[in-house]
């Protein structure tokens, strides 16, 4: 099958073989794919794979149970061993021996054919088409901030990073109660927010806040120290973003202003597919472009362009 | 009157006038007076403070309303306004107006008298002699762990630095009913703790955790990252350590183990006076030394020495 690989240099679309599986898993047909920056990052060196890429994805079930096959799917991203201490503590997604969909050690969805576990595949919902369904995966990163988070209604939050996380986080926050404030640096992008009534400003010098609450998910190792500046003493920070520098921090405003920080990384997808079939959050405006998967490096050169926001791959 | 002032080059003891009062205001006859690390911070640069040092001490109310004249008080330390959205918040410790005795603008306590508004004051009981009293500030530092974090019982936790504070919050974690590992560099500082029946433990390079939570009392800017590396998957970390420096940190842990991080200052006096009455934690062996205010110059030193814990100022 045709798949795009990363071998530590360089990024192309190669044929291998198709994934085998077993009784734990199914194997999918990839339908649409979603770039993310972190595609982009593991590019650069992040976590050190290789392998197939990609980990957003929407396709239907090839080999499987029965009960599966033919049925339109999306898939977590982490295949966790299901008997450790944090599998059966409901903390799966935090498994040690985790292998991650096209990060850490498993192979990717830029492919023509996906190995899933069973028990990462979630059935799409009937009114939800591809092209809105591609997006759970991200969607559901941006509600797993509500699961570590107590969002109070009106809580002011600034959201840092029109990419394609802040998007969908700034709509989320919104969509439970808080009064968002999105900032970035793309007039078009912040656009997508101020038609579903969403505060919005473009990132400059002057000062922000002070926040209860701030969502760093500028992609950049700067948004550290502009978050914590935006912060109101006792604040929470939540860092979504990802990338393969390592900045100079001054802790000390941390401890100064008893600051929280909070790691947030991959969600649940339950409530991200309910807000897909709703309309609840409009994913739609975020497509840039369907790039066919003969062309998949293309995609990722596409998506790491400033201005553009979700490039999807089209597999099936 | 005499007392150990920084003018941003040099540290000596000088006379300066005694501090003028207020109706709000006590001034306050110090008897000791506790060297912290934050002091040592200070004259490297840290805060660009410039005044009298020394924010730990008991006194004796000398001037200030009648009902306190003569009472042994210690004394919180931020000067809040006590009428903005923080203080009315009961937030008076985050007050953006504040000034911080010995810290931020206000003149501190290595001096025969410091000024300290009422509402800062907290009467000593009687059974607590002044050479415990003056650890009721940094011993509230310790219990704002647990204003900030629930620890729940047998909450495995690692306490990283043995030094004073180190050693203050591994007892107070130990009596809220955490199973505490306490790491330092120095046998005789954590035999202290292995006294009170805590596990001790030399550091080495040898992994530490997973744990439940890290506090970072090392002093270091290393520290975060030792402290990160011992956390469990969605595991706190609370951040005591200020210093000058800023370090170079890897924040891609945070996020893919969702850590949280909270910064830790100041905290209640209530609890710290009621452990010191009670005995509940032994601060008698964190003394080293106790030096005259002549000499606090030198005491500034020694306390800057490896090895050495709680160095005292008698002023009175």
């Amino acid at each position: 099958m045709r798949a795009l690989c990363f071998d530590g240099t360089r990024v192309a679309v190669r044929d291998v073989p198709r994934p085998e599986v077993d009784e734990a898993s199914a194997l999918v047909r990839v339908s649409l794919a979603g770039v993310c920056n972190t595609d982009i990052e593991l590019v650069k060196g992040y976590m050190g794979f290789r392998g197939v890429l990609g980990h957003e994805f929407v396709g239907t079930v090839a080999e499987g149970p029965a009960a599966l096959l033919g049925e339109r799917v999306v898939g977590e991203i982490n295949f966790a061993c299901g008997v450790c201490t944090h599998c059966t503590a409901g903390l799966g997604r935090h498994c040690p021996t985790r292998d991650v969909m096209g990060i850490l050690r498993a192979d990717g969805a830029f492919a023509e054919f996906v190995r899933v576990p069973i028990a990462n595949l979630h059935p799409v919902p009937a009114g939800v088409p591809d092209q809105l369904a591609v997006f759970a995966e991200p969607l559901a990163a941006a509600f797993e901030i509500l699961e570590q988070v107590r969002v109070e209604p009106g809580m002011d939050c600034i959201v840092l990073g029109d990419g394609k996380l802040g998007l969908l986080a700034a709509q989320v926050l919104q969509a439970a109660g808080a009064e968002v404030l999105a900032v970035g640096r793309h007039p078009e992008k912040l656009a997508v927010l101020h038609r579903c009534g969403i505060r919005t400003r473009l990132a400059s010098d002057a000062p922000l806040g002070p926040a209860s609450m701030v969502v760093e998910a500028t992609g950049s190792s700067l948004g550290f120290a502009r978050a914590v500046a935006a912060l109101r003493p006792r604040g929470t920070l939540v860092l979504k973003s990802t990338h393969a520098e390592q900045p100079t921090v001054d802790l000390a405003p941390l401890v100064i202003h008893e600051l929280h920080v909070i790691g947030s990384r991959c969600g649940p997808f339950p409530p991200a597919l309910r807000a897909l079939e709703t309309n609840a959050v409009d994913v739609r405006s975020l497509i840039h472009a369907r790039v066919p998967l003969a062309r998949a490096d293309e995609a990722l050169r596409m998506a790491a362009e400033p201005g553009v926001l979700k490039v999807l791959i089209e597999a099936g």
